[in-house]
């Protein structure tokens, strides 16, 4: 048996275009000779779809997608991802399904029996597990056919009560079928292979595993499928951030020679691996949403030099403005730097001094400020008045605006709300300010694009005369360690202290994380890179005292 | 058998506080000779604690405030509400559940069953459901205990497979006990009494239901604790918006009169309830984060006037400053609309025109924008140059912004984003336009606060000479109704039009609503007071087509 794996990238609610896309591939398959072609997880809606499953109207969009589907399987079978109804009177209205179409048909419908709930998933807020599973006979071979998570509950303690892989190997399957959403984070192509090859041995089964691509304003999926053979070696990965397709057969899976294939991606990969999937999430925001020109204010700072390279990579360097924006407190050097890297990139730039409008606020409140005092009021308007001017180029000429806020400034709220914290989406705020500077030596690895200058003085918000990040917070390394302890690990301050921090250092980050949650809320989508981004996957309450 | 019911207001993760107020309740049911106490749901945590359950030391903080808890009952018993440990390997590492504790011990915890995981609810992303259930023999009385959705389950078709109370009738309880964390909507109270009456009824039980009060950021809980005797009627029912205590002996409940007790809030009185929340959801905000003073921008328009109104009543009309900010397009009627609702309302208020700093605004854009037509850009400028001046005053003074913009705006994006869009909380963000109005009556109905002009004329942004709000938009009496029954009743764009409206005006507004989840994503918490609110209530695909 031949089977291909087609590894789309969906767009979410758009049927017409998951279903031609999917079509498209039926008959490639077929013409490839293929018996079977498996697409991902919920394919026929894109994934995460979140409330749209609340609306009828949207799974009858879905069966009949899938009817159209089914229509086009008479001479070769599909495995494709949608919601299904639960025929039962209790539980939730939907299952997770996957469609086995095959002769016209629809088969079989098999259901998702763990579901992820936690971090950025919400899938028992729409989907009622399934209880039951069963194998299918097609082609005279005995398949399992599972849904992502189904495959995640190998270890003693483990979040589920159910396993439907227990079920299924009491019916002897021959080959095992995983259709997956897994979203991108830097170890999370580590983990996948780690279960799949757990899987594979502990039932004596080759896997073929089928992912999604492409972004979907916070989550990236970055492929990688793969197929497993029995022994839990990884035969076969398929291309990374983009969309795949591959054939293989039964037989050659059954023989291999016993030796992993080279990783797309090693170990030590970890930034280049953040570029990549920054430039996609990036690139898909403006596909998907139909826009196509992109405008930052460049700070000649590293962030949004950072940002700036990685948007000219997705969007092309034409479709790129950048917006320099001195006030009195900025350096000679700001200016110059981003200048260089404006000139280095072919992007282009306009420069809009805010003296004057940071005078005219200062005049109109005068009045009625009794301390005239120069403090965090005075600092915010220049942030402010930066995001008013980049949001009237937004406005008159359709640029998407970007936010060039990294983690650690978000974490401790070094940001200035309806300043520099707009934007359509935040590139960098699920990267730390410490893999930044890791983002930047590997743009420069052949040549030095960002300049020499921006990347050696000192982080500065430039607000205030002579101002450093550091006068603020504790140097970036300390930081991150610290933020990425509270944050990534959930430890408690108590536990950090014991690893061998300061108390005053670590009380006083936590204390800034937590305070900021009210900003946060507030924040554009952030693309997610890491186990614990902010947005959907970290909620916490605002309004709270811990 | 003598019970005590303690109706409070929790603060989300402050122990003390929730300690020290259940414990002080504790001995006031002691001295009042009552055998037992019920406190609400998670009442060690406050609710929703959200992913603060996932660190450790918050669930070691919850065990030690039971054990301090249950040091203090020796001659009483309590029932508290807090997380538990799974003791089993298998499936999520906590419980819902309610400590029942007597005689300086834990008798028994009972864990909650049916886990809401809908709506603003996701309980199911840290709690694992129990799957047996068991009563306690407590003074020669036997007790179910349940926790809040365990008793929503009666139906035929229902969310949830398992059925608490099935199994808990089984073992012949003389008396229903009911820990709650129901969170306020315009409807919810009769909800709630109708599904007490309807287990009262089917299980020929008497019932204590014990709830919340007291706001969350976005979630009211409005109290309306009550006790139901086995015929389903209504004994007594608890204040509501605030804390409340009630002492019952148990044979007092089982010999009544058979008449419900008249209803704090009637059938008809949905905007007296929605009045009255946003007033603790005002209050709650303030009091929890440690904010005193409040301030708003003062349009002349009818949100505005309202959110003052509200905000008066909730901090004190000291405690708000309002600044009227005239644009050249503003009529003059608005500022003296403005400065006689604040002088009705004994509000200190500042005037600060905006036309010079929109006019070096313009000034700083003119060589960088060709097309110099007058747009959305201008008027966007009005409303973010406004913001900014609130936010300088926010940053000075630490007074916390109100958001003054209503469902309907919101809806379907006519607002400005980093303008009128800004601020720490929305108060009329789950109020529509017409709703607006109802409110405006209520408030208007002894003395005419908010002034007849501010009233009568119709609705604008003032944002360029003669705009109306129905230059852009469907009259708000019809736009509502679309917006009602897409938004609250989940209908399709084709069910909508069946229904009778314009095919033209149906998918007009449902598109603008779906375009501008990008607005909304970026919103300030909304106080939630319908079934369907925007924020945690409704999660939507930002990149999406559909």
């Amino acid at each position: 048996m031949k089977i291909a794996i087609s590894q789309i990238n969906c767009h979410i609610g758009n049927f017409e275009h998951n279903c031609s896309k999917i079509i498209d591939n039926i008959k490639r398959a077929e013409k490839d000779g293929a018996d079977l072609i498996v697409f991902p997880e919920l394919s026929v809606t894109g994934y995460p779809p979140y409330d749209l499953l609340e609306y009828d109207d949207f799974i009858e969009k879905c069966y009949k997608s899938i009817d159209k589907i089914t229509a086009s399987c008479k001479n070769i079978a599909a495995i494709v991802g949608s919601p299904a109804y639960n025929e039962n009177q209790k539980g939730k209205k939907l299952h997770n399904s996957a469609f086995f179409l095959a002769e016209g048909k629809i088969k079989k419908i098999f259901n998702k029996g763990l579901l992820p709930n936690y971090d950025v998933f919400d899938e028992y807020r729409y989907f009622e597990p399934a209880n039951s599973f069963s194998t299918i006979n097609y082609n005279r071979h005995n398949i399992a056919v599972t849904i992502c998570e189904d495959l995640w509950s190998l270890d003693e303690k483990t979040l589920y009560v159910a396993s439907p892989m227990e079920e299924l190997a009491k019916q002897n399957p021959g080959i095992l079928i995983n259709i997956a959403a897994s979203p991108f984070s830097y170890n999370q192509h580590l983990e996948r292979k780690s279960i799949l090859a757990k899987n594979a041995m502990k039932y004596n089964l080759p896997v073929i595993y089928v992912n999604h691509t492409g972004a979907h304003t916070d989550l990236i999926f970055d492929g990688g499928s793969m197929i497993v053979d029995a022994k839990g070696k990884i035969i076969h990965e398929m291309k990374y951030f983009m969309e795949d397709y591959h054939l293989v057969s039964i037989d050659s899976i059954k023989n291999t020679n016993g030796k992993d294939i080279p990783a797309t991606y090693g170990m030590d990969e970890k930034i280049k691996l953040i570029h990549d999937a920054l430039i996609l999430g990036i690139r898909d925001y403006f596909h998907k949403t139909g826009f196509t020109k992109a405008i930052l204010g460049l700070s000649g700072g590293l962030d949004s030099a950072v940002v700036l390279v990685l948007a000219a990579k997705a969007l092309g360097n034409d479709n790129i403005k950048a917006l320099l924006m001195p006030s009195r407190f900025s350096s000679d050097h700001s200016v110059e730097d981003a200048v260089e890297l404006a000139k280095n990139m072919g992007i282009s730039y306009d420069i809009l001094p805010i003296k004057k409008i940071y005078d005219v606020f200062i005049k109109t409140l005068k009045p009625f400020f009794i301390k005239n005092t120069f403090d965090a009021t005075e600092e915010n308007i220049q942030a402010r008045a930066r995001a008013m001017l980049l949001m009237a180029y937004s406005n008159k000429y359709g640029y998407v605006l970007f936010n060039t806020s990294n983690k650690s400034e978000s974490a401790v709220g070094y940001t200035t709300l309806y300043g520099d914290m707009c934007g359509g989406l935040s590139v960098l705020g699920d990267v730390y300010k410490t893999e930044v500077y890791e983002l930047v030596d590997y743009i420069n690895r052949s040549e030095m694009v960002i300049p020499a200058n921006t990347i050696n003085k000192p982080p500065s918000a430039e607000l205030r005369p002579g101002q450093k990040d550091t006068d603020s917070l504790p140097g970036y390394e300390l930081l991150d360690k610290i933020l990425f302890n509270y944050i990534e690990r959930q430890m408690s301050p108590a536990d950090i202290i014991k690893k061998g921090f300061k108390p005053g250092i670590v009380k006083k980050t936590v204390s800034m994380v937590n305070k900021n949650e009210y900003k946060r809320f507030q924040s554009p989508p952030v693309l997610r890179v890491s186990p614990k981004a902010f947005g959907t996957g970290r909620r916490m309450p605002v309004v709270a005292k811990y």
